[in-house]
């Protein structure tokens, strides 16, 4: 086991109704001025927005609104936001929405505390303040709720970067599985496939011994692989939707992968889809994951094995392993194909033409590499494309 | 699932040679006039003290001392840390050593914010304020590196009781699985069942639909079962002594509780044992958890197939799922033993005599009942001590 430090200050507020304790946990975190920051009409039509501000109201703390988030946010919002927090004195900023409003608000919090361009964050500059930032989640997926990280998306060339650090941790998130019951099947699923592709991006490591992460990876695997075809069956099922909506943090504020060194390709080599043709985060990588895994199983095959064994519940073949890391894989796209995600470019509405442009775009030019648990080099990523055909 | 909170603050520093970060740690979440606090001569023999005081000196942070924590941590030493604290200007106290002296060290912080008698909130007074405790952790075992719980005795009858509360958590705690290296085998396993008694209290559970809450039981376990009978034989090996002082603080920061309603009888009634006899809290455990599911396993006979199929690996009889109840139950059993843990009465040193005593200290009195997964009155506590003869 590596060294590491685990820091997951977040005060989480999970259950029915919860979303109504909104003004009560803005007030503990010193919330008196806040930005309230969403996305499109569900928020408002659903009456979310309404029981929010109600909240806050309640507990006489002052606000202001910035809608209109999209899916992979923009830079063109978060600027705005940024001058509407200094402009008007924001203190603190609650997001009502999904990983993407999620990212949008950090990304604000950051840019307000700096005197530079936010965009520098996320070429690498390391971020040393924020406002505070509290989130109402709507949607199980990015994890967003539990962790430092955010991704923002660049117009100018359609950039897709990543940013962290403990200052964008959300100091509160409140996690009412109810708010999650109206989701189309198809955003319901590409979660699922996000929340599981943060467990893979840990999972698959070249650091030996980390029993209890690999055991904790495995449980929020086997939860998911009960609970989603349940509410894929039944939108209305809250205990399912309940162990979902939890899973989707645990799987993604990094308990789940400490001591260990983490892979984290795949997530940058579906970037460039969701970028290219604005699609989701989840079914991108559900496209990206089993072309990943049965380009680099071989790196070791006795971990690929463990996978399909514990988690998917193969039979171990002793007499030849890769049968089974390989039937693990194809558990997996069967898995995915059942809860109707894409696990190819064709489903996804992706071209292979474009192939040459995202491996460009990824940038990683001669000597360059990606992924920790086998790095791959332009050929390699190229190669991960196809296989995804 | 039910309504829950959850909020685990604590910045956990893990990994070899990380108590020279002391000093850093003390500094960053503010403290400028340490009491480090001790147990007996091992901390001071090995060096580590001197490694602490070290890493304050670097940081220029003044430090007074008070050694001397025992076993089921005693009330008169807490007493005498109180007025040395305030007597000090103490701001910040750093406890060096295991649960019994890191609960002395919370029992001290929140009496020095306390005119009165700390006492108080073991008596059940809700906790306002506390000095901030950081924490060097020397033992896997009670999870309070990651808790607000702090269990205390009383001298004046041997009085052992719990308090808690979130000022009372850890704001950092280093954990160096290197420190646990040279602790005698009899105390690494006492510790052990104390890990596995922290899960199986949140096992047991009238809470339906908790998936998540149980995998992540289960991953506990798991590693456990894989871990511990490795530092039995080989007090070195490191990786094992790490999955093993990481899984006791998942087992304990109540992660895998939320969610559910959970039991804790079987702690209340091993306090008894350890307070009369002065053994260890998890040798304890080891007697009586055993005795516990022998006893209320027929309140839900599923449940306690399922930990004996996923965790201890039995085969499901289908036609009888009694039998894989009680075979998981015989599995504990064998596992206590097999790391050198009592299972009995006679094993532990505890006297068939005492059990009227024990039951009466209890105090559930006539209607009193104790337990979440079954109630339990001092009738049921009684079998309980017979059937762990």
């Amino acid at each position: 086991m590596n060294n590491f430090t685990f820091y997951s200050p977040t005060y989480f507020v999970f259950g029915k109704g919860t979303e109504n304790t909104a003004g009560q946990c803005v007030k503990r975190f010193g919330g008196s001025k806040v930005l309230i920051h969403y996305g499109g009409g569900s928020v408002v039509r659903s009456g979310l927005l309404d029981r929010v501000k109600a909240s806050l109201i309640k507990e006489d703390i002052s606000f202001i609104e910035l809608g209109g988030v999209k899916p992979n946010p923009r830079s063109g919002l978060v600027y705005q936001g940024i001058d509407l927090c200094k402009n008007e004195g924001v203190d603190f900023i609650l997001a009502v929405g999904g990983g993407s409003t999620i990212d949008s608000a950090k990304a604000i919090a950051a840019g307000v505390k700096y005197d530079g361009d936010f965009w520098d964050f996320y070429e690498g500059k390391p971020i040393e303040a924020a406002l505070p930032v509290g989130t109402i989640l709507t949607i199980a997926a990015a994890g967003s709720e539990g962790s430092g990280d955010s991704v923002i998306t660049k117009e100018e060339g359609m950039l897709k970067r990543g940013a962290g650090g403990e200052a964008l941790r959300p100091v509160f998130s409140i996690l009412n599985p109810e708010l999650t019951q109206t989701l189309p099947a198809y955003q319901t699923a590409a979660g699922a496939a996000d929340i599981m592709a943060h467990v893979f991006e840990r999972y698959f490591t070249n650091t030996e011994e980390v029993e209890i992460t690999d055991r904790l990876c495995e449980a929020v695997l086997l939860t998911m692989i009960k609970e989603v075809p349940r509410v894929i069956a039944d939108p209305n099922n809250y205990e399912a939707r309940a162990n979902i909506m939890w899973a989707g943090m645990v799987a993604h504020n990094n308990l789940v992968g400490v001591g260990r060194e983490q892979d984290w390709a795949s997530h940058g080599i579906e970037h460039e889809l969701s970028a290219l043709y604005d699609v989701a985060h989840g079914a991108g990588l559900a496209v990206i994951f089993p072309a990943w895994m049965t380009y680099v199983y071989k790196h070791n095959i006795n971990r690929f094995a463990q996978i399909a064994t514990r988690v998917w519940g193969c039979q171990m073949n002793f007499e030849n392993p890769e049968v089974t890391a390989l039937e693990g894989i194809d558990r997996l796209k069967k898995f995915f194909t059942s809860i109707g995600m894409p696990i190819s470019f064709k489903e996804l509405g992706a071209k292979e033409e474009d192939i040459p442009a995202m491996v460009e775009k990824i940038g990683l030019g001669q000597g360059g590499t990606m992924g920790g648990f086998v790095k791959l080099n332009s050929k390699d990523v190229e190669q991960i494309y196809r296989l995804a055909l």
